[in-house]
């Protein structure tokens, strides 16, 4: 239709106007001069966000996702503004060369290359310091933040020392346990895994307690407490992802909100981390409409990092991801589109709907209750076959077929794959982490930055 | 073995030193210093280079490809010397929001968003001016270099117009037709497509001929003509992949330094674009050995560009890829390794192979000979038995499934895909890069350059 109207008008090349760019360079320069007074001034604070398997396919999906489709360009999220550059990812593990987010995480927090499965420990396992570590004991606020439990691999590495991430009872016991100058070294924990914290042998929540921290288990209860240290431990294991929320819950973005505003007391500054953990969850499980809810929720995430950098001034915002998982495409079997509507029309994950239908909800009323689209019926039968198996994995992969046949996505893997990852920075010293860096150099310009700053 | 070893040694946090950062800021602040002062130099010349189908998979399996074992680092490529950002790549297209070559090269040739299969047109078919047409409107000397044929989708958007890239003799003719002040528009033109300049209708060859041109078909002619103006068409259609290559044919790189030579004569300075247009040939296939073997051709074009650069000090090098292909990931079905080694061990394409068995030559003596590998039984079995189908496609994917098992490959598509690519810049200018751009901010910037300079 569109093709058909197409001729081929052939304008002399010298007649062609050139196009008009009235303010292009003057903007430009505007932006580069702000950019650089802001990078002169002292950096008190820095706020450190890793999407969790956030390759570069999914900030661009997203991208997609959020396109106002009323506009005939496609609208940039905010991490598009802030792209410095990229990092490579790769471990230092005698067997395996993609890296595992413990591996990742301690090249991001103490500057060492090492193997997967290390939390804040070199290829000996000897424990190296983190930044978190070296700005406590600057005498900074410190906080760590995720969806995850927050002993999970990548809160863990700033926080704790193990050989392995599974241990995530002695990762929550090195919270306690290991002191800085006679403290604790992280004054605010927000996430799930409250299983770790309270235990038949032992019961952190209370050690915390009697030591001066709130703790607390839910939204209302985190938004109301006027404490500066706080323990918020929001679900047994990981949270729920955002779209299977209820309002009992905080958002990334709450915690994050909530972290800032009890860090940002402390006169000498704060180290802050925040991960938006189940992006990497999302594409372990090649669920496309999980990993776009927790882009979401990592970006909101982002937003009030950079809201409260740009008014505060003397903070540095750094975002990134620790690799890529699941081998996502935008795009998949020869076709060049990839739909955000369809996934923009589930009001659950397929995760949530598969758990109901194990239990024995009727699989029509389920999916039409939850997905905001005219399901056909072989979709709806695929779905019933694979109930019958009252296999919640079989349910969830056939839920997961709709939106990925629907939205044009493909997976390679249920693993992690090896490409770099984006960079974002905002804020003085943010040029440190331009082009392409390593992942340990994330550790050694913070720790560089710590050393020379206040 | 390694992990065994392992052992949980806990150093006291507070005695732990810190790393050692001697020269970091000082080295980097020598480094934008430098930077900052070649940028103040007029910009006389421009070197374009895409690397088709080049997305970030593909640069950073290059990296671990081109690894030196014996250093515990993985030595960084030619390429990340010089990452300043990403672009987006969308097409303004009616039915497709996944780009093709033709719809990008556009953007990044005139600035202006279009559809699929569009040359040097809009979205209403009329022709639109590209920045090889105002360099030479400027006096400007101008080239386009590729491993295609030189009437394919990328180059042809620099050089022609037309509604559809389909139309290669159409579009050679416009190379020869389309006068700027009464001359041709391009001075230098190599790459494949004889056929589409040597035809029943036209022999486009004789009118350069006679037009003051050199026309040569081989790289010996090539390297001792000594003319400023050359049409170099060195196969009938595509030309081969570099590791199919015999000695007779010009590389990437031999074309890049060629057309620099002749294009530097001029005083008013000169716009070259070269093009690896194959490592998107490779995607489409599927092929990871002719992608990494497309990778190293542009790689090495890509060093040529930056080398004459740093010596001129008046050219900015800009390369960038037009989209990702194949849905290519580092890593599959779970594995966390990629493994280069396989891919090395290939001294001719699976397509190559495939070919000779498919005209009759001996499986096993076929693979033995090609691939520097200690091949299984199995795996020769394989292509044994696609041979029995006498199927030069079902061959070449038996053989593609070797490296792709070896290696540890995964694909989605034989289509594009839509995630940004990466952006590398260096020289005067080269600030204008930085960030996430759009496609079209390439030829905005250069348009820019083109009417502030000399």
């Amino acid at each position: 239709m569109f093709r058909n109207k197409l001729k081929k008008k052939l304008i002399p090349v010298a007649v062609l106007s050139t196009m008009a760019f009235g303010s292009f360079i003057g903007s430009f320069a505007n932006h580069k001069v702000q950019a650089k007074e802001t990078n002169k001034n002292e950096i008190r604070n820095v706020i450190f966000l890793i999407g969790d398997g956030m390759g570069v396919s999914y900030t661009t999906a997203y991208r997609y996702l959020k396109d106002n489709p009323k506009t005939n360009v496609v609208e940039q999220t905010e991490f598009d503004h802030y792209l410095v550059g990229q990092q490579m990812t790769y471990p230092e593990d005698p067997k395996q060369n993609i890296t595992d987010s413990a591996a990742a995480a301690t090249a991001m927090s103490a500057g060492v290359k090492t193997y997967n499965a290390a939390i804040g420990v070199d290829n000996d396992g000897s424990s190296v310091k983190t930044v978190l570590e070296a700005a406590k004991e600057k005498g900074k606020a410190t906080g760590l933040v995720a969806t995850s439990e927050i002993t999970h691999a990548t809160p863990a590495s700033y926080g704790a020392h193990d050989v392995s991430r599974k241990n995530m009872n002695a990762i929550a016991d090195d919270y306690y346990d290991e002191l800085i100058k006679g403290g604790h070294k992280i004054d605010v924990m927000l996430g799930g895994g409250l299983s770790n914290f309270v235990r038949e042998d032992r019961d952190l929540t209370k050690q915390f307690k009697k030591d001066g921290y709130s703790y607390v288990t839910n939204k209302n209860q985190m938004l109301n407490d006027k404490n500066n240290k706080m323990l918020g431990l929001f679900a047994p294991g990981g949270m729920p992802k955002m779209i299977d929320r209820d309002d009992s819950m905080p958002s990334l973005n709450d915690m994050t909100n909530t972290a800032i505003n009890k860090l940002s007391r402390d006169k000498d500054g704060f180290f802050l981390m925040v991960e938006g953990s189940q992006i990497d969850w999302a594409g372990h499980d090649n669920d496309i409409v999980a990993a776009m809810s927790e882009m979401e929720d990592f970006e909101k995430a982002f937003k009030a990092a950079i809201a409260f950098a740009k008014k505060d001034k003397h903070t540095l915002v750094v975002a990134t991801a620790d690799h890529s998982t699941g081998g996502y495409s935008i795009g998949a079997k020869g076709d060049y589109n990839w739909y955000g509507a369809p996934i923009a029309a589930a009001k659950r994950t397929p995760d949530f709907m598969a758990e109901q239908i194990s239990k024995g909800a009727e699989v029509e009323k389920t999916l039409k209750s939850n997905i905001n689209l005219e399901l056909k019926p072989e979709e709806i039968q695929s779905v019933k076959k694979a109930a019958e198996s009252k296999n919640m994995v079989e349910i969830d992969n056939a839920i997961e077929a709709i939106f990925d046949n629907r939205s044009v996505t493909g997976w390679t893997t249920g693993g992690h794959t090896g490409e770099d990852v984006n960079v974002y920075a905002y804020g003085p010293g943010s040029q440190l982490f331009a082009g392409k860096i390593d992942n340990t150099d994330q550790a050694k310009n913070i720790f560089r930055i710590l050393k020379n700053g206040k």
